[in-house]
């Protein structure tokens, strides 16, 4: 391969053919009209016009981008994120072309890419699951049976349900007859079908997934976790590696299940395997990815992997080029995903002119992205002007000098996430690790805006914390965040 | 100290205050008439205006310093490299006026700071020095006595010479009677004095040097070492850590000699204890810098630490926050220093206007700089514009990553040495390891930086090399690389 096209655009492109060059391998662009003076087409060394803007016209069309490869005398494609990416189907294409896809078959993504047929797939490596009920059940007694198997809390859902109608969520045996009678009666009367599911409750959820990388010989290793659980619209917004819950023991349980779970389907190249996390840190599986995720630089700054590069080698037949006991954990890296949103106004996106645009510097500082000052972000696709990564020493250090590097960000004409992310930070359920999926929707409020701005109080805060951190004292926490129990759970 | 002066200008300030507002401390910035305009003083707090553009009427003046402390209530004060930063009269003028110098005692800089008292402080510890006769020498007899106790090659020289006048290299002893003759009478005929020193001939040499910290607790650690011995007009321009010759073995007999120069004046703060080494590995001290070196960042890199971090805390009175015992090399690391200068005219000083400046940026790739677009390089100070400075997980990485990295930098309206870098990244006696502190010298004519423009030629050879290692192949070297035999001796 001497010679790549990257079906992609904007920051991941990018970051892409920066690998590839560093590789020795000439790159190929592919732009639509929105993107003529977009970053990535002046970086490739050839760039290939697919048309109009919206991407059912250009980044969505296999048929262009297999064409553009013929045109250019590119051997292979690089997907990226988003767009092409988990397509079985342009895998297929792509492989009856000649061409070679940087990314995983067109049989694994498909197996993946359908819940059902992922969870049986699963299945067949013992890989735990939210535990509850396969069946629907009638009967009480039976069901509260299965409700202690299961443990409680207990959601019990009506199989017929949806809009939360038939839903209990019941914490105590003692109280089960009775809920279980009131989601029956209330099913019974929505849908007419008293039959109802069990399944764990997880009221304090944390999204946890694990890297992996699988070659054509068979060697498939994990690149430890990256914790998600900081989401606004079910969205991950700020992700962090390693994460500030999980023991040596559990990070390898969940590391050899999610190698067990690209096993099931001989995965190649770079793929993700999400679980989800209860305060008792059991886990289980959501889903895997397959294909580079955003948030994969977090992974590629504790490891010192190039998880391009791999995903490169691993296409041409390459062997991974390290082995599992080769990884050490080394820091702790943050991202926070910088978009043209208005964190104020539920997150919209919030199109505009980058009038000013200065990116922070220094130690331990990574910027992704796809544009410089006086571009526009188009409204055409997903609104990601940046991903800010810091790296430290210690969880405490990368999030100082994320705060750092959000105050020296400077952005004017469009409305971001900067300020937000800055409030993440300096929240003391962020900082001390008890936080869940449900942390924007717990503590933030577009009030919380205007509190974030002191980029010393947080700091300093930080830094008490770290003193009382290193005296051993414990730290007071707020009744707001007492109801999660992660970093006690983590101690116990 | 809640709040810090930076007594200097440029990158470095930048770099400083960075730790600073990470650690929540607040910063002060001083500036001339030429850098009214200057990031550092956008950067800090607040900014002391100092004096007129010539250094020695702004930042030289110890006393406009120490006013701007006080003026503004800064506790400390940062000198950076350069200025003031190993001037024991202001370090004294500091403690004096009751205010903290972030660097090492007044003492410690003094006796440092004399070639003869470093010396003579070094030799307490039997730090090896460059054998050779302490006085001069007349009698033949003697004289090849010492010489085959140094060791050949030796060099003989004119106790009263200069100018290479009555010097002499003798290769082996069999030669020593005819060469000593002939310097003799050369020394006679020109100084009338035929007194000689004998002292082994360092014909290959490397310029080694060792990061130490030390703290007022009694503590002192070593962060390894860094290589730079590619210097252009004696003075350094490229720079990694670690060193491609070290073996584990010397890099802890070097690390324990470091520590024990530290070690013999007290010293706190960081520190650089800088060594000359031969093809046989053997090393000689040479000279401790009693600061901050502008080549930290490799340090940083390869362990993780933040150095300015750590002479804050130290300044503080607070203990190292690490043991030796928790560090460890990650990785590769290399420096470009990004001079305003013409490689093709001798490194001549270019100053101008920075018409078109746009940094690299990606995995592992990091830039310490103090200009933006449009700015003027003042002709009154060192005329670097940057530090490129890009880490991977092995040295043929971290040089593909420069190459990419320097190949995306732009800058228009300044000749740079960002071409001569290239050309070093390119250079197979600098990508095998075989290369002396003679590089430029040997290698470099104007003539290199037309061939040097090819990346992917560049990438491709480097390619070629990392596979030929990988089947364990021997490299064939040109001739003009064989003079040099540092790898092979590094796995003799």
């Amino acid at each position: 391969m001497q010679k790549i096209l990257v079906a992609n655009r904007g920051e991941i492109a990018l970051r892409v053919m920066r690998s590839a060059r560093e590789m020795g391998i000439k790159t190929v662009a592919v732009y639509s009209e929105a993107d003529r003076n977009a970053l990535h087409v002046r970086y490739a060394d050839e760039a290939v016009f697919i048309g109009e803007a919206p991407s059912s016209q250009s980044y969505l069309v296999g048929d262009k981008i297999i064409a553009a490869c013929q045109q250019t005398g590119a051997a292979g494609i690089h997907p990226g994120y988003g767009f092409l990416s988990e397509n079985a189907a342009f895998a297929r294409q792509v492989r009856e072309a000649g061409l070679i896809l940087i990314g995983p078959s067109p049989e694994a993504m498909e197996v993946m890419g359908n819940k059902l047929s992922a969870k049986a797939a699963a299945l067949k490596y013992n890989i735990p699951m939210v535990p509850g009920t396969e069946e629907a059940i009638t009967d009480v007694n039976e069901a509260k049976l299965r409700a202690v198997e299961v443990g409680f809390p207990i959601l019990i859902k009506a199989a017929a349900g949806g809009g939360g109608k038939g839903m209990r969520i019941v914490d105590t045996p003692e109280d089960f007859e009775e809920q279980m009678g009131l989601a029956v009666s209330e099913a019974i009367s929505a849908f007419g079908d008293g039959a109802v599911f069990i399944e764990r409750y997880v009221s304090s959820p944390r999204h946890i997934e694990i890297q992996i990388l699988g070659d054509t010989h068979g060697n498939i290793v994990h690149l430890f976790e990256r914790d998600c659980s900081v989401q606004r619209r079910h969205q991950k917004v700020v992700e962090e590696a390693p994460s500030s819950v999980l023991t040596p023991e559990i990070r390898e349980a969940m590391g050899k299940c999610a190698v067990d779970v690209a096993r099931s389907v001989n995965y190649t190249g770079a793929g993700t395997v999400e679980f989800i996390m209860d305060e008792k840190l059991d886990f289980f599986f959501l889903e895997m990815n397959t294909r580079l995720q955003v948030e994969h630089p977090v992974t590629e700054l504790i490891t010192g992997i190039d998880l391009v590069k791999e995903q490169i080698r691993i296409a041409r037949g390459e062997a991974i080029s390290f082995k599992q006991t080769d990884l050490k954990i080394q820091g702790h890296a943050m991202e926070l995903r910088v978009y043209a949103e208005d964190p104020a106004n539920n997150f919209l996106p919030d199109i505009g002119t980058l009038q000013t645009y200065v990116t922070p510097k220094g130690p331990g500082v990574r910027v992704d992205d796809g544009f410089e000052q006086g571009m526009e972000i188009p409204i055409y696709y997903d609104p990601m002007i940046a991903k800010l990564i810091t790296y430290g020493k210690d969880r405490t250090e990368a999030i100082e000098r994320m705060v750092r590097a959000i105050d020296e960000y400077t952005i004017t004409g469009i409305t971001t996430t900067l300020g937000f992310g800055r409030f993440v930070m300096g929240h003391e359920a962020f900082t001390s690790g008890n936080f869940d999926t449900h942390f924007v929707k717990k503590y933030f409020t577009p009030q919380s805006l205007e509190n974030g701005n002191d980029t010393e109080a947080l700091i300093a805060a930080l830094v008490m914390e770290k003193l009382l951190a290193g005296k051993k004292a414990t730290i007071t926490q707020p009744a707001a965040i007492a109801e999660s129990n992660w970093v006690k759970n983590r101690k116990g």
